[in-house]
């Protein structure tokens, strides 16, 4: 077979497994991903045995140590992935919710119902844990999958598939054969051909960094929902409470700086500038932050930099600083000249994603509020709160930078569509 | 300039225009929207004087009597633009409703609020005054437009779009001044090159023929909502009371048979195929229609044809014809075994569109709302009725059969996004 065709053959297997898949009842769905939580833990050696063919092949020989901690699968991951199975079960079913209703003068009644999307395609990186929560996720939203992790990832991310499917096909809970397909071919064209096939897939999801994403958005014809990187910036005005404001700050950049909705940037207002600055300092020196600063910072930080211990490890910053996450121990920090600068910053350098105004005043903030585009804007919280979790909606599949289809944390109401309803006695149009 | 650097200053405009328009208020904007109104009345002439431009341009003199007709502006389709622009500023303003709201443990409330999409461009064909239509429901939902009509309108848009703008700089509403803007260049490229613009373009709708549709989606890196062709089915169940079928089947196919919600296709179980096919094929065949059947209702239909007056107008049905918007007096007729049947020609030919069955039984009436996997699904009611206004938005820009973003009419509510606000107290994650 040709690529064209096995892709074709592929997407056409998802499409009638989501017809199969959108009549299966919640309880049905529920003892599909019961069954395949107790298997990935039936089957650990397998799971393990598969991570270590990926942990010891040619593509793993160029990974940093962090990717390959991230590749790595021990028994504590694989009973998470499990769990987690285990935690989308237990979620209200998100298909079939009536969003809206309405009886119109000639007494057609008009029913809007969530309904699954259809065929989504999810491209990912290194984690192969991902395998198991996408298609969790978008199983028990109704939608068939076809995953296509990293390269490096390859056997694990299809052990656990396969893993899935014998248990799904085993628990006599109809589930449809090619509900959860992983893309088997290493071949970077498969993509392309995949995501070419607009009557056969409906969304693809891409996670990951930036080359990845730009790769899918340049050659997909279906539609795309983006989870695209964090540039976030925390903006302290000069009505902040100071205490606060370091709290939120601190939380933003060290409590977990490897993750998207951490924060890249720092925005000061001029008017504490002076006084705010060697203060937040000092804490990230602490935490051996390095400091990229504009030359107003520089200045101010310079001059304060002289006392602290430990040293501050200051730099200029770049324009291209400003739109980089750094998802890392580095970052930028700019004065600026009140809120509507800090807004205008934002919008132009960040990637709409999460940011926060610290301030005591409340029309500064409902400002902000308003006019910072971003998924999320928070008034006197950190940015890391940016999450499925943390939002109440149990799990996700992602954060969508995007504004169409979804934005902000996708749970799996943002992985469905919805169709209208018409319940008529008769009625014809005049 | 070159076309990419026009193009570029053009989505630029309409960036920073959507910013200043966001913060407009609901009575700017509808004040913007009403001086636009009568603007449009007070300059019929020069809107006249460009349409008859367009009227008298090389590119109308290939056009056939139905697009002269669609592209020709009277006096009182001038009027009825002016009106539908005030109806759009009556209706609510959809920006700033509150879909969700949640108070987290920690104290954090999310509110889950409708913002505008951004920067919104419109590509359609023909009709001039969807110019005004398209721009006022996007500049009431607080989007800037970039939009681009067919090569022979571009003088009407053009006329349309300068008056708009101006009635809205003058009217003192705080108009932004790239709000609604027209591509000027007729160069074929110019869409290329709007749409690799993804950091300055939020979304594309295109409205037209398959080929637009086609070379919009194969060329855009940015979100298209598509607006594509209707291939509507009506089924015909065992136990439908065919005094209604027959009213519905004839509303659907005859009412109004170029637009998309219409019928394109008749399916009729094959448990009343030899009552109803006669029957209702004797109505049809009143109305000048063609049908295009296959062998079994071919069978049927030639026996009885020797008898009726007018005479049918009867042929084969191909496998392409069954995919067919005909948009004009032709019908395929299918008989089909049941509501399964139904559903999988359905699924398979239509456009996922707007579908309908006819029946009193309600459980087969569940099983094709449920399992046919279009935008509006009806029971006992024409497919006529897929609109924004019979469906009580008002109005509409058009009808998606995508499932991202927005599916089935589009109205104001549906040219929006949303955003999440976090108000907190100092909330940091542990």
């Amino acid at each position: 077979m040709t690529l064209t065709e096995q892709m074709t053959q592929l997407a056409q297997q998802a499409r009638t497994a989501s017809r199969a898949l959108a009549k299966l009842s919640t309880a049905e769905k529920n003892a599909c991903l019961k069954a395949m939580a107790a298997a990935l833990e039936d089957n650990q050696a397998s799971v393990r045995a598969a991570n270590q063919a990926d942990l010891n092949s040619d593509a793993a020989r160029g990974l940093s140590t962090a990717m390959l901690d991230r590749l790595k699968l021990d028994e504590k991951r694989i009973n998470a992935m499990a769990r987690g199975l285990r935690e989308v079960a237990d979620l209200p079913d998100p298909v079939g919710r009536l969003l809206d209703e309405r009886v119109r003068p000639n007494g057609l009644k008009l029913q809007k119902v969530s309904t699954p999307i259809g065929v989504v395609v999810i491209i990912y990186e290194a984690r192969p844990n991902v395998t198991a929560d996408a298609a969790a996720l978008c199983f028990k939203s109704g939608n068939a999958t076809i995953l296509r992790g990293g390269k490096e990832a390859i056997h694990s991310n299809q052990a656990i598939a396969s893993i899935m499917v014998a248990a799904g096909r085993a628990a006599s809970c109809n589930f449809p054969e090619h509900a959860i397909q992983v893309v088997q071919t290493p071949d970077r064209d498969a993509i392309k051909e995949l995501l070419s096939l607009t009557q056969l897939v409906d969304l693809c999801m891409p996670r990951g960094g930036e080359g990845l994403i730009r790769a899918v958005t340049e050659c997909s014809k279906v539609p795309v929902i983006k989870h695209y990187k964090g540039v976030c910036h925390v903006y302290v005005d000069a009505a902040a409470d100071l205490a606060m404001a370091e709290s939120i700050v601190l939380n933003a950049k060290i409590q977990r700086p490897a993750v998207c909705n951490a924060m890249e940037t720092l925005l000061v207002d001029r008017g504490i500038a002076t006084s705010f600055l060697p203060q937040i300092a000092r804490k990230l020196a602490a935490h051996s932050v390095e400091l990229r600063a504009d030359s107003e910072a520089l200045a101010i930080l310079r001059e304060s930099g002289q006392i602290v211990s430990p040293p501050l490890n200051l730099k200029p910053a770049t324009e291209a600083d400003y739109f980089t996450e750094y998802n890392d121990y580095i970052l930028n920090v700019r004065v600026v000249d009140g809120v509507p600068a800090a807004i205008q910053h934002i919008n132009h350098y960040g990637s709409a994603h999460s940011d926060s105004i610290v301030t005591g005043n409340e029309s500064r903030a409902r400002q902000f509020l308003n006019e910072v585009d971003s998924a999320a804007v928070y008034w006197n919280a950190s940015t890391r709160f940016t999450d499925g979790g943390e939002f109440g909606m149990g799990a996700e599949i992602g954060i969508s930078t995007d504004k169409i289809g979804a934005r902000g944390p996708m749970g799996l109401e943002e992985l469905t569509s919805y169709k209208w309803l018409g319940w008529g006695s008769g009625q014809i149009r005049t």
